[in-house]
């Protein structure tokens, strides 16, 4: 009796979560030459940068110009991220490059809606029925309902079930009003309050009310857990996974300054391949990638695979280790 | 339809692994202040020490020191490593104090056996008789076997269950020519090696033959998949897990320079905690135990969760911070 899956679709967001939180500047060529490496692994679908206010976001002044840059790989589909019409008109210019998707976009959390966006989350659904209006208005088909702080909350607590079950009605309730037409939740994690109890607590529920949804799952690693909770999933049926190469990204949140980001990638594809469950990426070539990242930003990323590298035998040569277990 | 144990014995190792691998010295008075710290947990196991050979383990020439020193706490049991008849007799010097298990410690990998002990595996069952024999002659009872790389080897490659089982068998002719009654197996990740779908075949496989003795695993971080394995042992019924705070450890194997220690006791135990298997530890005590380890070693530990805390809110006040997962 398994529901584990025969493939994952992984999403790696990498370039985006990571060099958005780090003191940088990093260099355009570094953040092109990471993206196309990334691209040789066998991953197929990379976001590249994020269109966000670039006071805001200083690390991302450059998105246009490494959307521009980087060659695209046949088969690999690229995304930017977007917020409002703006970004989604800058994504838009590349069209020829980037695949660009629609989403509805809310949290399952009153406080962090307001931490995060500064306003209610009732103000919060108004703006995303006109945010999903003018994505389908500008061509863009809106398929994805996001919820932030799904499994908890640095600012409110503990989460619901309940609690997310309601926040993806009011999703829905924005797609049927705007006219999109939704297939995929996207669950995020985003203050790393997930274990695996949570994960199956909160699939359980929302697979009880929309048994054919495709879910996703965006897990950070802020406590440790993120790849138990990636096992939690796959053997409920989880299919898609975001992740960043060598645990790239990080926590701005409050209190957690030293905190772990995204789950690895490479963690993630080796629980997979172990389990059976196929990813399509070549493992040393994403640890040789995760590599490239950690010389990049100049410091020791989260990753413990990149550090111990794969299975693989070394010559038992030099001096006996007198280990006990 | 679930295995899942009501709750778990947790031995905590990070004293002894911990300060085995630090480049040191470390204070004798702060061994002791981590150690007693641990004991105001909840945690009821502790290994506080390594009676080793001075000249290969420079880091517990003061084991006589530390052990003398800590007050121990009612309640709680207080171990001490040994791998030989002097080592032993040094523990049996404080047998008031400490609690002193036999064991017969094989490995299901010949090339680690001859990288970590110098000798073939048939030499080791030679000299596991014989120290099994001297254990019980000093009347230690014999009551474990630990098989060290049950789950794959840096020197060796994958490890089958059959090697697992094969080796197990060797422990138990041990036992069996020398008079010990065994009631555990201990099965360790000792260079990394697990996965979820690795713990399942050999947890299964050891079960399929012996299904009431009591199982240990003993798991490594090596490659960031320790939360994710003792979440698979758990689900499969494991009700003992040895582990350190903070993550304290690390990997002395070749080609794995910068690997993590073992699985972190704060991890651990959050995991546990929320799929309501009890481990009788105050989390929160625990986490400031390893944030104490982290400032005694002085530099940062593999733990993200004594780094981004447990489950807390912080008012929503400051900055916008504008995420968008």
């Amino acid at each position: 009796m398994t529901d584990l899956p025969t493939d994952v679709e992984i999403h790696e967001e990498g370039p985006r979560e990571g060099f958005q939180i780090e003191p940088g500047p990093i260099a355009t060529a570094d953040k092109i030459r990471l993206i196309e490496t990334l691209a040789q692994t066998g991953l197929r679908h990379i976001q590249v940068c994020s269109f966000v206010n670039t006071r805001l976001v200083p690390g991302w002044a450059d998105a246009e110009a490494v959307v521009d840059g980087f060659s695209a790989k046949p088969g690999v589909e690229y995304t930017g991220l977007f917020f409002n019409g703006n970004g989604l008109d800058r994504a838009l210019a590349f069209k020829h490059k980037l695949t660009i998707n629609g989403s509805i976009s809310l949290t399952a959390s009153e406080g962090f809606t307001r931490k995060n966006l500064n306003r209610s989350h009732a103000e919060n659904v108004e703006a995303m029925k006109k945010h999903s209006a003018l994505q389908q208005a500008k061509g863009v088909a809106v398929t994805r309902i996001g919820v932030m702080a799904a499994f908890g909350c640095n600012y409110q607590g503990d989460i619901s079930p309940a609690e997310v079950i309601s926040t993806l009605r009011d999703g829905l309730a924005i797609a049927a009003e705007t006219g999109a037409e939704i297939t995929l939740f996207s669950l995020a994690d985003t203050m790393g309050w997930a274990t695996p109890a949570r994960i199956e607590r909160v699939i359980n529920e929302v697979r009880s009310r929309w048994p054919d949804m495709l879910l996703s799952l965006h897990l950070h690693d802020t406590r440790g857990l993120a790849v138990a909770n990636a096992h939690a999933g796959l053997k409920l049926g989880v299919t898609r996974y975001d992740s960043t190469v060598g645990g790239l990204g990080g926590c701005p949140f409050a209190g957690q300054p030293k905190a772990a980001g995204n789950i690895c990638t490479e963690e993630l594809v080796m629980l997979c391949e172990e389990m059976g469950i196929e990813t399509g990426v070549d493992l040393d070539a994403l640890i040789e990638a995760g590599r490239l990242a950690e010389a990049i930003v100049g410091h020791q990323l989260p990753s413990e695979l990149i550090h111990a590298g794969s299975f693989g035998c070394v010559p038992a040569q030099g001096g006996v280790t007198r280990s006990s277990d």
